[in-house]
């Protein structure tokens, strides 16, 4: 058991990071927070995983240019404008690096930038202009509103920060993540910014995001609808002083293992705010003869909209769980299916062998109330597994997506 | 143009046919028919096309042996359980077979079998047998009947029929459909069950339909939920006296478009009568390279949950049909896409060569207010083109699925 204990502070919980987030004036309500700035004190080694999605949004061609080099050393992310699929999208973004730079020193070519919102409403880069002095005048410990000002229709701000020993130095490692529909990532995920202190290479932390991404940020759904807009980032700043992790050798393990820690809560907190969610949802896949089966059939059932909205109604209709698995397009033996639901009040199983057994729908509904419900598939034909989260589907997901422009 | 009418009496409107149904106890509501039959006064050439889920209804396992030999005359179809995930199962269906063919000597294994409702419960056949004699003797032109009796969630009973003049013969094609839920069919559909007069060769039937369900009943789609018991199948009686159809003639061509007419009909009754649908939703591609990209392309869009929940709102949110464009997976070039909405209210372009750009979002409201919304697209690329259709995302549709089994 590797040791590690979650802790306060977020993304500036690492050595070597300030952040600060503000309303400057995209968004018509001044109460919600609308740009966001983390910077670090040095040139930190950097990856990132971007979305899959054919239409993207310009701030990822300009990321995407200025990560080349493996470096960066601030990011800064606007939420109430995608600005995607706008004539002036890259300039745009270009403009909101070389303020970063006219206000901080540092190169517009080692800032990350993001954007999150509508899509297809030209940006005005005028309130981010005039907001950028005293952005940067509150650069602090300020995770928190960092946090609060890449949201769009999330409820609550999303940051896991831990800390753990690794080559005889406390490391860190924190995130904020915003993203509450327009979520079935591939390859990427939402908005995740995420830092650590840890001397890692360029190399070596593109390795472990890419790898880890597919059980954690490509897992989750809430809608089915991949973004244009999806970005995850890392800056390690080195400052923890251990030895740089240059190879795959047992720091790099450790590291990886403990990525995938705050990875995961990530995760969880993206996928039980989902837009009008009222539960999260976990699946998870055992026996299955490959992992790319158990990824697939996981992601099938907390995918289905039928088997959503039955979860909202707090309805054992396992059928739908089989059914989400039949069409997932995983090669499988149906009849070797055994699924079970379980939630803090316990556990109950519904199929065996994909045929319905007789259970108790009282205790079912117990089990269902709840708001952490957790589909156990035994596919019993192999040795891999998986999990994925998700979240019912409710009225206030129409209700919130009905209108979302106005 | 080819001529066509369409004419009153559904599935039995073919000569040769007849059609009952009844309420015989598989549902508790009394008001609510459960039990269809369609019946031929000869063997009929006869074709199908299933479902591709994984998990398959028992019924399809029989009614595929059945049809086996290219003929059947008769359709047995219960509502209100699926008989799917059941250990006895096709033990079932091969009773209510059996059950035709004691009631009306028609052999147990030329009856096309179907059911549709709950998975997983066992279905009891008691009340089918007991109900098997008054289904029988009430088998007249009763279409409206037996096309309420397949019906679950679906609001209307939805039946087409036509006329028109094939090798110097009148000839009709009829359908009726049901389908409202867990409909993303693949390769096949809900429950629809065709008869015709033609004199056509079950080879060449086969041929038609399985070419047809491409551009129609695989293009449309409620819930993304591909089910577990789609079936569509056809009987021609050959009683219009034409000279029988063996190959793909001038004939063939004809009665391919016929056959187009009707299915089409029936597409968008379903989907316009998708679960808690305020709205019919038809999207259009064209100028695409290939014509799997147009069907994706289209697909993809009157999937999204996002865009879906926009057209309840009759909000003119067409970022979110970039975005499903662009996560289609089809390979196109998003600076060239054209996008329009309209409806009975007029047209207007909101997205030229990937961008936005400005438009009346008063008219556009306007547009989007009616029940029938055509989304337009152009990808400039090529001359395939394709249609899918769907339906909006509602409150009514969550309510529906949140407690379907009690």
């Amino acid at each position: 058991m590797i040791k590690y204990q979650f802790i306060q502070g977020g993304i500036t919980a690492p050595s070597g990071f300030k952040a600060n987030g503000i309303h400057c004036g995209i968004r018509k309500n001044k109460l919600k927070k609308d740009l966001a700035l983390i910077v670090a004190e040095n040139r930190c080694t950097s990856a990132a995983v971007y979305t899959q999605n054919l239409v993207k949004g310009a701030p990822l061609a300009v990321t995407k240019k200025n990560l080349s080099d493996g470096y960066a050393q601030a990011v800064i992310c606007n939420s109430g404008n995608a600005n995607t699929c706008n004539a002036d999208g890259v300039e745009i973004a270009e403009k909101m690096c070389a303020l970063v730079e006219k206000q901080t020193g540092i190169s517009a070519s080692d800032v990350i930038v993001a954007s999150t919102g509508v899509i297809g409403q030209p940006l005005d880069v005028t309130p981010i202009s005039n907001g950028m002095e005293s952005l940067v005048k509150g650069l602090g410990d300020n995770s928190h509103d960092c946090a609060q000002a890449i949201m769009t229709t999330d409820t609550v701000k999303k940051e896991v920060a831990i800390s753990f020993m690794l080559g005889g130095k406390e490391c860190k490692i924190a995130g904020i993540a915003k993203g509450s529909g327009m979520i079935h990532p591939n390859m990427a995920t939402m908005l995740v910014f995420m830092t650590t202190d840890v001397n890692i290479s360029s190399a070596m932390l593109q390795k472990v995001v890419s790898a880890d991404v597919k059980d954690t940020f490509n897992m989750i759904s809430v809608d089915g609808d991949t973004s244009t807009n999806d970005m995850l980032t890392i800056m390690a700043s080195g400052k923890a002083g251990n030895k740089e992790i240059v190879s795959e050798g047992a720091d790099y393990k450790l590291f990886k293992k403990m990525f995938n820690v705050v990875s995961g809560e990530l995760c969880k907190k993206i996928a039980g705010d989902g837009e009008g969610a009222t539960k999260l949802l976990e699946c998870t896949v055992i026996g299955a003869q490959s992992k790319k089966i158990a990824r697939t059939v996981a992601k099938s059932v907390i995918t289905s909209s039928l088997f959503k909205s039955a979860m909202f109604g707090s309805d054992a209709n396992w059928g739908r769980v089989l059914c989400a698995i039949g069409y997932s397009g995983a090669n499988l033996d149906v009849d070797k299916i055994d699924v079970s639901f379980s939630s803090s009040k316990g556990n109950i199983p519904v199929c065996v062998g994909g045929r319905g057994i007789e259970f108790s729908e009282e205790k079912a509904k117990e089990i269902l109330l709840e708001n952490k419900i957790v589909i156990d598939i035994n596919l019993n034909s192999g040795r891999n597994k998986a999990t994925a989260w998700g979240c019912d589907l409710t009225y206030e997901y129409v209700k919130i997506n009905g209108d979302y422009r106005t």
